[in-house]
């Protein structure tokens, strides 16, 4: 069955974590939704992405099976000001997976996902903002259902643990295959 | 001096190839121009781009130090159909780099870029297709002035070589280190 995944956007999102995360989850056959906090968004880097839905036109209480933030700097300062972003965060922190990138933890950490249990990443840049759980140096981290890792660089390895947490290590592999990337 | 770099994408172009080329050039400090066959360009995984400028409205006597063609079957499909993109490569294939990934080194083939010496790669899945020049296994493969690489997985060791072509070693470095990306 057809996993369905948010992937948030704003002006400012790095445009190589939100563009990897996408192609690679839709690959694997997951339903992602990309929302915008505006239709129009310019990353980082000033690539203009049509977000598929604005954000604040998703209801509260949808459902997903993954929410997955990028990175960029000015991305994550306007994410973590939406409240519609959190409400829904909120509602799914029990029974969906949460992952972040980059900069991008920031916002779990503001929104109370990170707690003092968990384990995580992030962009080294950020390590000293955090105030909550247990820094990790890895290049992904999985900690009960919260997925993190640290940069562009990395955003492969990010997306295709994601895959492998929503449909199995074989078909991570498949698309490492297809694209010719091998970790 | 800031090195001018063209970047052509249309509907079906492989958007990760496309992203992970721009953003890693303008790190380096390049002014890249995405210019699309359309406004609009829905990639491959429908990705919605909007270019900095239609492809048509470039002059046929422009110059670039650089131009890349990112992959995806349908994108450069569309791509090779363009006189005003094979006028462009023409009049630029003496003085410029010109690099491809993925399916787009197609273009390359069907345009008279790779000649009967040169050395090149592609995705294998297109290995069969072209007429010319040595096929090489090599992740990214530097031949005279023309740079090719295989696929999406590709994409972070071909952006950075062609920074390293245009800026040298040491700002590639600086990104990858940036990125955490570790070659």
């Amino acid at each position: 069955m057809s996993k369905k995944v948010l992937v948030p956007i704003a002006d400012g999102t790095e445009e190589i974590e939100a563009v990897v995360i996408i192609d690679i989850l839709r690959r694997a056959g997951a339903n992602v939704t990309v929302a915008g906090l505006t239709e129009n968004v310019k990353c980082s880097r000033n690539v203009k992405i049509k977000a598929d839905i604005v954000l604040d036109s998703i209801r509260d209480d949808a459902d997903f099976d993954l929410i997955v933030l990028p990175g960029g700097g000015k991305g994550v300062e306007n994410l973590i000001k939406s409240n519609k972003l959190r409400t829904i965060i909120e509602n799914n922190r029990l029974k969906s997976l949460i992952a972040a990138i980059c900069a991008a933890p920031l916002i779990l950490d503001k929104f109370g996902i990170i707690t003092r249990e968990l384990h995580f990443t992030s962009h080294p840049s950020v390590k000293s903002r955090f105030t909550h759980g247990h820094y990790s140096d890895g290049t992904v981290v999985i900690s009960n259902n919260v997925i993190t890792s640290r940069g562009a660089g990395t955003a492969f390895e990010f997306a295709l643990a994601l895959v492998e947490q929503l449909y199995g290590k074989s078909m991570a592999e498949e698309i490492s295959d297809d694209i010719l990337y091998w970790r």
